[in-house]
């Protein structure tokens, strides 16, 4: 069985050991295709990692395994899980990294099994108190990927580590969300879904002391610097400058609210 | 069929939606290679796109699929293609990227067949105006690499965008080229080929105010810090520090002129 | 055969022609399955790139073939070898970067044989004097990984280039060591290993003006911003700042001694 599995950390662009994680999956699942996702998510930042799986796994195959590796509290009492979300798989630290991949699943009416990973049989011979990674989550995956059956990993647990995500709030004029993601371009992503705010009319954005009047569709509607809100590739209001940086440009941070008036 | 799918973007080091195309890709081919060709094109650098792909395709298998996401004007009138170009294929934008790999093919009487993708039933059923590339590409690209036929995928058109490649003009003196390109290490390189200079006796390169007597043929045979010319891996006339960065050494950009006078 | 193929340079994030060599690998051996290990060797440091694969390569499947261009006399007299080191096979330049590779499979009594490349038969048809990697290294690795045996490839040699490991010193109170590398995270690594100090009492860890008492297990352990002394993932002695800098914080890098005080 080719199973695709897929690698995403907080390991940057300095760090090189990302690689050893693919060795180690087709020690065990020589047939896997091991992709990586992504190295790029901000270190020690397991909400980012909740949003990237959230915004990507969707446009993976079936049966896919997701190994995430942000993990500051790798070493501690921590648990580590492997889990099944709807079609796909995930294999990581318990800390939340599964929020997102999981509500989607359960909102789909789709099963939802987790296991803490408990079997030492199924991890390397040694297992480095800091790089879990690569002795206990990449392991784990590679017996996944071979076929060996979720359960037979660990014990079933039903109280997996959630984040709480911010939600939207209604207010009198529209809506009150805040930002969620600063990428590298300076882009500022909210937690305000197409879905929520499509069809209420005319919107105005309000975020730290700007306010910006209409979305564009796209970013060659706007001239080069302008400061322009439209919904990025997730579907989520997004701030942005046109060939620029938002964040830079009006000093916005993760957890800023940002505003929509709707006319 | 096990065709190559090969990813080259302008997403740069901190964007983490690179994998997600090779998602989309195994999607509708399980049998495709994804190879990450390059995401480190500069912001919006068809240019640099374009000779990316010139330098970098003619060493891949027969049948490859390249997948370029340079794409400024995503979301706007502009046209996305899929071609073959001689043995190999391209999807992505309409803008340029495929000028060099052309002007291979047909230098060498190869077949150059574009279409416009314009059979929405090719791509994913939600289409973001800001990421065609896994909207519209990477879907289009798997469609190829399962055996879609090239002309099923849109109408064929004749006027696809082209960049105007500048071309070493000859002087009395020898030749007249320009910087095309500044990579990372700050090593310049032109538009000055090896085949026409070869063989041309001994030659003086002028950049700036700059002078160098002489080429190497590698770096080892100069000393640390020299300011050196020699041919790139693609055959092109190079400036370059050893162990240095020649672009802030001599202030050198994109654009500037470079004499080469032979003697 | 289905034989995996690593990638391993010092190309870093800006350069874009990494993708290049999984092309020339894959036009002779279509069945090999090429990872990236890493591009993020500091550049020419030769040093890094070998303690990279002496920690990396066990993880790898029996077979893996090893490319690794770190190659700072690139077109000069130095030799290219492809070797095998025990159960997986390296292919570079001869500059020391199989030096800990080799001891390992020495150590462990296994077959080490190592050719020196010079036929060019197994060579791309031109090769540039500045790109070996993509000339050479990548087409005799495809060669290797399609069957070709490695006494085919050139003449044996019993002389390769090796670097001198710098080893660890008793002192009257402990071990003086010094720090090998220095990650992107400003994680001081030690050539002291826990085999050496494990079990050896309380100990104390000296580094420019600094002394740690104690090591902890892992990060957890520590409070953000606490400088502190652990094992790391490939079982040398490491100075850390939790969340933190420790090379900024203590001013420290490579060569720099360590004392180790046994209590």
């Amino acid at each position: 069985m080719k199973r695709i599995v897929t690698l995403t950390t907080d390991f940057g662009q300095g760090d090189y050991d990302t690689g050893v994680l693919a060795g180690v999956v087709l020690r065990l699942a020589p047939e896997a295709r091991v992709i990586d996702l992504s190295h790029a998510v901000g270190r020690h930042n397991v909400l980012e990692g909740a949003l990237l799986l959230d915004r990507c796994t969707p446009y993976f195959p079936e049966g896919t395994i997701h190994i995430a590796v942000v993990d500051p509290g790798v070493g501690t009492a921590r648990r580590a899980v492997a889990a099944r979300l709807g079609r796909q798989c995930f294999v990581g630290p318990d800390n939340g990294l599964i929020t997102l991949m999981r509500a989607r699943a359960l909102s789909a009416a789709l099963m939802v099994e987790i296991v803490q990973l408990n079997r030492p049989e199924y991890w390397l011979a040694e297992v480095s108190p800091i790089f879990h990674g690569r002795d206990i989550f990449a392991p784990v995956a590679g017996h996944l990927a071979a076929g060996t059956p979720l359960e037979q990993l660990g014990d079933f647990i039903t109280d997996p580590v959630l984040l709480e995500i911010p939600e939207p709030q209604r207010t009198p004029s529209g809506w009150r969300g805040m930002i969620m993601h600063v990428d590298a371009f300076g882009n500022l992503s909210t937690n305000l879904a197409q879905g929520l705010l499509a069809g209420a009319g005319r919107l105005k954005v309000r975020v730290r002391t700007t306010q910006i009047d209409g979305l564009v569709r796209t970013f060659g509607e706007g001239a080069p610097g302008d400061l322009v809100a439209l919904y990025d590739s997730s579907g989520k209001l997004s701030v942005c400058v046109v060939n620029g940086n938002a964040a830079r440009r009006i000093e916005a941070q993760v957890g800023d609210p940002v505003e929509v008036i709707v006319e």
